[in-house]
């Protein structure tokens, strides 16, 4: 793979449920060569997408889609978990292994017709990151990309994402 | 108080329970001269206290704390809520009006002496901030200075900070 960011994930079996291998992202948060590169990587993307909204997705999404945002000089909007934003919402749900969970996005955070790129740090099951495309284009924005750190590409969830480009940094195949 | 960022904060009523007055910090993110500033003088008051490293408290603590470690060059560190961090922790317990929450960190991400800022997006009555001061030093930091986007005065959340300096943008006396 090749970036320095790579070499810094941590691999935490059994978090947070037996059977699962967690990648631990905060090493490269630790280090300000790695972190750095990563918010730059991801910038040059939204860059290329022609995004002009930056969304990120509670709460590990907001520590690199804030940085993206602000390099760019873009707006940043939060996406976030059922009943954290104030103001009034707009949600969307979607399945988890037992049951399901939401996020939510304020209803003015989004001008119509805006090109928007969402960013988190991991796409695994690809559920959370299907919801946020589903939101945003309620919320009368115009999906350009879904960004990722990581992509746990051998749980396909990027098959989920229809609208705009899909890209990650550092996959896991 | 002049600050472009003061005059996006939006009061929403009986937010999270009836009689509280929420301060919304989201339009500020919406507003890149204003999320801009806001962080520039983040930036500027952390490298004042010499600052070797900057925490972020959960979660809208990283939407500041974050860029502002970017900027600087310096590791950032997330303080989080219960059960979110993947490997071994130590844990700060603090009071709610009702019952108790708890800060938790990981426990290699502090090395013993670093001067740490500590970054949150509000200061009300004090309780995660002091909890995430007390967190900080048995992790062996050195607490140089808590800062936040904004202090509610009339809480007297900053008698309840007793280490380093406490710094804030924009005061609601």
């Amino acid at each position: 793979m090749g970036l320095r960011a790579a070499s810094l994930i941590r691999d935490i079996p059994d978090f947070p449920e037996p059977g699962i291998v967690f990648k631990d992202i905060t090493p490269i948060l630790r280090d300000p060569q790695a972190y750095r590169e990563v918010v730059g990587l991801l910038s040059e993307g939204v860059a290329q997408l022609q995004g002009e909204v930056v969304c990120g997705v509670e709460s590990r999404g907001f520590l690199f889609g804030a940085p993206v945002a602000l390099d760019l000089g873009l707006p940043f909007v939060p996406l976030r978990k059922p009943g954290k934003l104030p103001y009034r919402t707009t949600s969307e749900e979607y399945e988890l292994e037992y049951g399901s969970s939401a996020i939510e996005i304020h209803v003015d955070a989004i001008n119509a017709g805006e090109r928007v790129v969402i960013i988190d740090d991991l796409l695994a099951t690809g559920g959370t990151a299907a919801a946020a495309n589903r939101l945003i284009a309620r919320a009368g924005g115009v999906i350009a990309g879904s960004m990722f750190v990581i992509e746990l590409g051998f749980l396909k969830g990027r098959d989920k994402l229809t609208a705009g480009d899909v890209r990650s940094l550092i996959l896991f195949e």
